[in-house]
Parts: structure tokens; C-alpha cells; sequence
């Protein structure tokens, strides 16, 4: 599926470091078999409250809630890392914090103050948003630099980048995972939600395709029911970044 | 127009400093005379391009059109600001960056950062996003410390504080104002162009009214024909942010 001329380009920018990363492409399909179990499917979803206007009782609403369901972590702005590492402290949720969100635009610099100031307060997983410019100019130097940047000042932190598929031909999909392996990402992602479109199966499958063994799968953007949930894991994702974990998990009010 | 019950939750909250800025309300028309001039309608401007997936070569183009056109100033993500700053360098237009875009929810210090960083590259403007979360939660203190924050990595540059007027009230669109006069801001905005609204009339009128002849007002979201560009100046705005100064200029391709 993934094309031989897309490869080949990589491997020209990049040289031995990204023929390594193209040649082991071995997708593990071992999380799969898990995903009908509750427990293991709650521990999939980054229960997730973005939108500007959220207010910190709002946040700590969906802390409580993330602590009740045992979801993988609560995805915040930057500005509630503070109190999101407090509502969850001494819980199996993480603290997961957006990095140059939505746009991805702020420069290489002020994404990483922006994640060494997160992981300082306590955030542990870290989803930045990719230059979009950048891919669509086709500098793939400066975003994997960008990458690279933010992983730095993440220190060990899980690191998910997010490419926004939506504004992406399946070219940039793919050399954009690619860039994200190279710089030692744990995860791609789909989707900000505040663009044109959320996540796509096939989108999901072909990223799975492009980072193989070496990273994982996030979905995100308009994931509103247990079904669509599954077919994203079936498709190779293992996290969903979603603010409709209640619905996913069958949780009443 | 301006309640007597804001004006006095105002004063409660920030006592002396909130009546000063509110007893000083008189509105100066001087500046609405020369609209219709079309160099002053120029002059107006902030030429705009803030969508994520904009490359270097389309940033390289409203430049050149601002440097021909004469607008007030180029506005755009900070990753291209030292990009801006060579292309406008030695012409009339200023280089705008904004900062915490478009969700204002990064926190004082990230802001603070990304502040420095692009006055340090070359930025003589900053149009910031207030914490709207914050202003939700009537955490008025939290909202005039942001601004803060951001005036003083900004040193003496230009400062816009985005209110994001379409997620606001009335009376939190008057008190954003105020915190932000306050705060020694010299423009309120009214939009990112990137939430569910952009710029209304009534809102510049509100804005202006609440600000006085401490600060101006900058009407961006949706403003796309001459017309409402005169509207919107007419109504008390200062600068217009808006990405199609073309048409509003009556420039031919």
C-alpha cells in the first residue's frame, strides 16, 4: 500500500536513519484481541475536553469521571495541566496535555517551553500538532526538527503527534508518520477536532501501515459511539481521543 | 449601554485601578473622518493569514501585496514571523504575530514565552487570546494576570487581546474589556476567525464603549467586502483583521 517513490524520497532525506525506519514496518496486531474486554477498552480512551470555554469545574467534572472509569488519561489545554495533575493524583489516569494546539503553527521553540512547562506540572503524555505548513511545503527537515524539539522537552514523556489528517494527501500522511518515528514519537494522531474533518479508518490503517512496530495508533476527532470506537481499534488504533467516553462505555448519568 | 452592576463588580474586583479605567469611557470620533480616504482604509488593515497549512511561498505573497498595498500590518502564526520580518523589512507595514492562538488556553507563562520569542524575532505586534475558560468561571483576576503577562514579554509592542466575542455574554465581552484596558492593552479584538463566530457590529460598538479612548478596537472574523469593512469602522473599530483585503482594497489580480 505504501508507495516505493514515497520511500525512496525518505530514505534521500533522511539516509540510513530512515531506510531503518521504512524497513521494519511489522505491524503487531497483539492489542487487538483485547479491545472487547471493558476494562481493556476504557483504558483505550483519552477522555478529552478541549474547546476554549471550558471552565475548571468542567475539567475536574471529567477528572472524577476518568477516575471512576479508568480511562487511559484526561486530554487538556495547557492551562489545566495544574489542576488536572491534582484532581488525578494517586489514580491509574494519566495527565495528558495538547503541545501548539490546534494549529500547530507557533514554532519549534515555543512548543517546546510549552511542553517542558506541562511536564513540569504533571502532565505525562504530551499531543502536539505538526507545522501543517511545513508537510504542505514539503520541509520535512524542519518538521521532523520540530518534532524532534518537543520530544526533547518531553523527556521521557509518551509523545503523540498529531497530523491533522484532513489537510493531508495520503503522501504527507505517510512521510509525516515516518518523521514522527524518526524523532522517537510514541504515537501519531489523526486529528485536532478543530479542523475540517476528525478521523477516517482508512486514515488510521495506513498510519498503522507506515509506523509499523514502532509506534501506535491514536484516533480522534468525532468518535461518538462504542461501534465507531471498535472499528478505529479493529483498524489499528490503540488510543481514542474522545469527550464522548461516556457514551463509548456505556456509562449512565 | 454599559450596565451600573458590571461597572460596580468591576470596581469591587479591582477597586481604585477598575474605577479609573471605567470613569475615563469618552470616545474619540476623530479617527472615523479619514475611513473613507483610501490610503487611511489601508491603513486599517492587519492582511491576514492564520490557517494552518498557509507555506512559506503564500506568506511570501501577502507580504509583497502588503508592501504594495501599504495595509497597517501582516498577520500571521508565529512560526512565520522571522519569515515576515525579511519580507516586510524596510517597508511601512508592521509584522503581527499572534500568540496562544486560537484557543487562548496555553497559560500566562507559555504565552508569556511565545511572546518574547516573537518580539525577539523581529514581531512590533501581538494579537493574544484571553483564557476564555477563565472568563467563563468569572475568574476575573486570572484573566487580567494572563493579559499581563503577555503586555510585559511584549514590552512596548502593540498589544490586541482577542476576546473571542461570539463565546461571550455582554457583560463578559465589557469586563474582558476592562481587564484588558487594565491591563495596559492598547487594542480589543473581537475574533480568532477559527470559533463559531467572527466580528459583529453591535460587539465593536459594545467593545468601544467599554474601552473608551484608553484602547481601540480591532473587528476580525468574516469581514469580507468593503462595505462591511466601512461598517465595522464606522461602529468604532480601529483595524480590521481580515484575510481579504483584496477585495476590500478593490486591487485586480
Amino acid at each position: 500500500m505504501i508507495e516505493r517513490a514515497w520511500q525512496e524520497e525518505f530514505i534521500r532525506l533522511f539516509g540510513q536513519a530512515g531506510e531503518n525506519v521504512i524497513n521494519s514496518t511489522k505491524v503487531s496486531k497483539d492489542e487487538v484481541s483485547l479491545l472487547f474486554d471493558e476494562k481493556s477498552l476504557a483504558k483505550t480512551i483519552d477522555h478529552t475536553l478541549l474547546k476554549p470555554e471550558a471552565t475548571p469545574d468542567q475539567v475536574k467534572v471529567i477528572c472524577e469521571e476518568a477516575r471512576q472509569w479508568h480511562v487511559a488519561s484526561v486530554c487538556v489545554n495547557a492551562l489545566y495541566v495544574p489542576l488536572v495533575a491534582k484532581e488525578l493524583a494517586g489514580s491509574d489516569v494519566a495527565v495528558c496535555s495538547v503541545v501548539g494546539f490546534p494549529l500547530g503553527a507557533m514554532g519549534a521553540k515555543a512548543k517546546a517551553f510549552e511542553t517542558a512547562y506541562v511536564v513540569g506540572e504533571g502532565a505525562q503524555e504530551i499531543d502536539m500538532v505538526v507545522p501543517i505548513g511545513m508537510i504542505k511545503a514539503g520541509q520535512w527537515q524542519a518538521v521532523y526538527q520540530d518534532i524532534v524539539a518537543v520530544r526533547e522537552a518531553a523527556q521521557g514523556k509518551l509523545l503523540k503527534v498529531i497530523l491533522e489528517t484532513c489537510l493531508l494527501t495520503d503522501q504527507q500522511k505517510v512521510m509525516a508518520s515516518w518523521c514522527s518515528v524518526l524523532a522517537e514519537a510514541n504515537y501519531v494522531k489523526t486529528s485536532t477536532g478543530f479542523s475540517s474533518g476528525g478521523a477516517v479508518l482508512d486514515d488510521v490503517a495506513l498510519m498503522k501501515e507506515a509506523v509499523g512496530s514502532h509506534a501506535k495508533v491514536k484516533a480522534s476527532g468525532g468518535i461518538k459511539t462504542r461501534e465507531e470506537a471498535i472499528q478505529f481499534l479493529q483498524k489499528g488504533a490503540s488510543r481514542l481521543g474522545t469527550s464522548q467516553a461516556r457514551i463509548i462505555l456505556g456509562k449512565t448519568k
